[in-house]
């Protein structure tokens, strides 16, 4: 996160993918894009396979906007549910940018 | 897939994740990593995130053993259904190796 220039709390480039329909997500993208050179699809838990659809729908189907997948990073977070446990969720970040 | 040293038809030093449960993959990963310097996790479509899983629990809750997540690539497959048309898969390859 340090070097994002994030100087809010919600960070200007990273989408967080959730449950709505996966082109709600591409545009979300596309749209951040338009004025990032780098955008961050973030997913956690089940939704890790949809951000990977994103990502892939940018860089494959729309392929002359020229964009590429930058590094991809996984992790571990920890949530604390509502009877007090723990549980980890995996989480997922991949960087899209302007293929050069 | 050229840099695996792949001599046969099914590579020695890759996992595959399909719907048996997470620890099967996790043993399975830890078996070829007893033999192999790097693992690579693979996995299509809904069990790109059990991927992740797979990756997480080797590291971070078995952080003696001393293996870290190398880089993840992340692709589209295409794939022909039986009714002719193609589908495009989306795809994951987790490398794990031992931490130096």
């Amino acid at each position: 996160m340090s070097a994002q220039g994030n100087n809010g709390s919600k960070p200007r480039n990273a989408v967080f993918i959730g449950k709505k329909p996966l082109m709600t997500y591409v545009t979300a993208t596309l749209v951040q894009l338009a004025n990032e050179p780098i955008v961050v699809i973030k997913a956690r838990g089940k939704s890790i396979t949809r951000a990977v659809d994103v990502a892939q729908i940018i860089v494959k189907r729309m392929d002359t906007l020229g964009y590429k997948i930058g590094p991809v990073k996984v992790g571990t977070e920890i949530v604390s549910s509502e009877d007090g446990k723990t549980r980890n969720v995996s989480t997922i970040e991949v960087s899209i940018s302007r293929a050069k």
